[in-house]
């Protein structure tokens, strides 16, 4: 049952409102905390999943939506890849779990991304499997959008950027 | 897969200790929030349980061991009745999930109760049943004490006071 869990980041992201103004200190307190969290909770995946690594971005992109996400908070989010390169993908969530107890946005935190903290825990845990990446939301149904969508960006890791120079 | 909300939690706990430099403040905070939620998931928690009204404070205090903690926390506590007047109960956990990635509290920070949510929401949920209580960690096992231990003391109904003064 998940609704303690959500209640409880319900009232992290109160904290947080509270202690800073600005909507973008919050976005990013949120997601620095999701990146502390990514880095500890990628070891419990790993270990509980099973999974073997992962050839393609397009494999991990479908790890996260399909393992991950079920795992941690019962949904499965579709995925797309949205490049020619094959380096960007979004999970699309119809059903977000963890904003089922808040009704919409307050007027004066229209640039809160509230569930901030996914976008650093996906970020931390791809980190400790050596994959450099960013993690925005890009769609918000929280926002008026249809879907929520989180934009996944593999950037090109260093070694590649050297050996191309050689 | 609880360790999202575990972490999360951990979470919640650093950023209060950021914002309030006394344990003390911490405590309040924690119980404060605890009651909000725990307001909330009452409702949550008599949907999906479909327990029956409790006759007896002992009842009562079972039904949040075996059922409640299991649903929310995966473990099942403990109880035990500690005074005559059957209206003080402790529940003992062996194992708090909650602490699954505490080692122990930091020095400075020895008059913390980590896991003091959770008497908030068992005190806010009682409360939207009319039942008034205290709830207080008697012992922490992450204070060195053998034993994590919650005490809850139903206090007697006004309405019971007002009776007996008839």
């Amino acid at each position: 049952s998940r609704e303690l869990f959500v209640l409880t980041y319900g009232a992290l992201v109160a904290q947080l409102c509270k202690d800073y103004e600005k909507d973008e200190d919050v976005n990013t307190c949120l997601d620095r905390m999701g990146y502390a969290i990514g880095i500890r909770l990628i070891d419990d995946f790993l270990a509980r999943s099973s999974v073997k690594r992962c050839r393609s971005y397009s494999e991990t992109a479908d790890m996260i939506a399909q393992v991950a996400f079920k795992m941690y908070l019962g949904v499965t989010p579709s995925v797309s890849c949205s490049s020619a390169a094959g380096n960007e993908f979004s999970l699309i969530l119809d059903k977000n779990p963890l904003v089922d107890f808040v009704e919409e946005l307050p007027a004066e935190r229209a640039s809160l991304c509230y569930c901030n903290l996914l976008c650093g825990v996906i970020r931390g845990a791809l980190e400790m499997v050596h994959l450099a990446a960013e993690v925005t939301f890009l769609q918000d149904r929280l926002k008026g959008d249809a879907v929520t969508e989180i934009g996944i960006t593999f950037l090109r890791k260093a070694e590649d950027r050297k050996h191309r120079r050689n």
